[in-house]
């Protein structure tokens, strides 16, 4: 039996994937790459390509809809842990890639738990990734958090109500996935004086990565789907 | 003018450092190293180790004392930042390591601001790494956040009502620094029936790593510096 992997990329840059995680793809026989879209290609797999030899390596490119409809996504996270688990069970290492970290906000952890009731004996090791958080920050030079601030990550999807409860008592705000409601985020920004104390950033560490300090640019922008915001209190606003 | 780089090196293991940090690493001229203790390695250099050249670079390691005391702070920060605007302005590459992610309950944020005030033309490049928080996760395998979930991260020093009231509206707490409150979190842990969604993690990548999941672990162990806790509510602990 050989363990699965799960294997945090980063944002999408390959020279922010770790040296451990470089070593596990390149080894790997099998990858197991997720897309939420058959026409479009593998964010994940488009950042280790240089890793891997397909003539040695099997590659799977595995479709998750995009949707929050649980009877289309629970047979596509139960056909992947299957072909996991087939693999892994014959002594093939599966190297599952995933954007940012396996454990934040990413397709794996309906897999591990599928791996987990279904079959326990498989080792699963995870290899942490640079959360598009961190890249962000670095891209913007914004501080996401010191001494004794507390920080809040919502995803926008969370609803107006949470964001603008987080707003009143964290030093820092991190808003993921804020294109669905933008419009209302915006909004709030301005009622509770922030303007001047945000940054967005769209598709970090890739070539089509945006850094938006400015609130005017903000207003004329149209988000896309892997955008954040970073919001600090105007007091914790240092630098 | 060169660049100062200020480079993450992840929570302390030599393989959770990213390919750029490594790259940069080996080509600097001089790497700056932080202790707080003069009599104590520095935890970032002995990560970086196999990297560097101490007979082509110049590696100086800089004292910042554990402190909270501005008094001796500043001066510290105000002394480092000099040694890096000093090479920099000279056509030296300086590498700040820092532990973790440069922007995350980093000491180079301090002395980013300085340099921002005090030296504004030369150029900056945060290079992230990753944190204690996705590397504890990883060794703990407990999911940080999934779907709609929020989480919340939270200096202990920052005190127990901040954390009673992160508990009871978020999905995961993220504890920093939790030694000063210890007995006091795990009081609250008790009375907010959370004994059994929490992990412990002290010193995360290190040879002295060590991952605590069960409740009467946690209270016979006396915590180190380098300690965290990720407690989940109890609904959304579902692996």
């Amino acid at each position: 039996m050989a363990t699965v992997y799960a294997v945090g990329v980063g944002p999408g840059d390959p020279e922010l994937i770790t040296r451990k995680a470089e070593r596990i793809l390149r080894r790997a026989d099998v990858i197991l790459a997720p897309v939420s879209n058959p026409s479009e290609a593998s964010v994940a797999l488009d950042t280790i390509r240089e890793f891997i030899n397909e003539e040695r390596q099997t590659i799977i490119i595995h479709q998750f809809p995009m949707t929050s409809d649980k009877s289309r996504l629970i047979p596509a996270w139960q056909e992947a842990a299957t072909i996991i688990a087939g693999h892994a069970l014959t002594g093939r290492e599966v190297a599952f890639i995933t954007i940012g970290d396996p454990l934040f906000y990413s397709t794996f952890i309906y897999l591990l738990r599928l791996l987990r009731e279904q079959w326990p004996q498989i080792p699963i090791e995870i290899i942490p990734g640079i959360s598009s958080i961190n890249a962000a920050a670095a891209q913007a030079t914004i501080t996401l958090a010191e001494s004794e601030e507390k920080m809040a990550v919502i995803p926008a999807t969370a609803g107006i109500g949470q964001i603008a409860a987080a707003l009143a008592q964290f030093e820092t705000v991190v808003l993921l996935k804020v294109r669905p409601r933008y419009a209302d985020i915006l909004e709030l920004l301005c009622r509770t004086g922030r303007t001047d104390s945000v940054v967005f950033v769209e598709r970090v560490g890739s070539p089509r990565q945006k850094v938006l300090t400015l609130f005017s640019d903000m207003e004329a922008h149209s988000p896309d789907y892997l955008s954040l915001m970073i919001i600090k209190q105007p007091a914790a606003l240092k630098n």
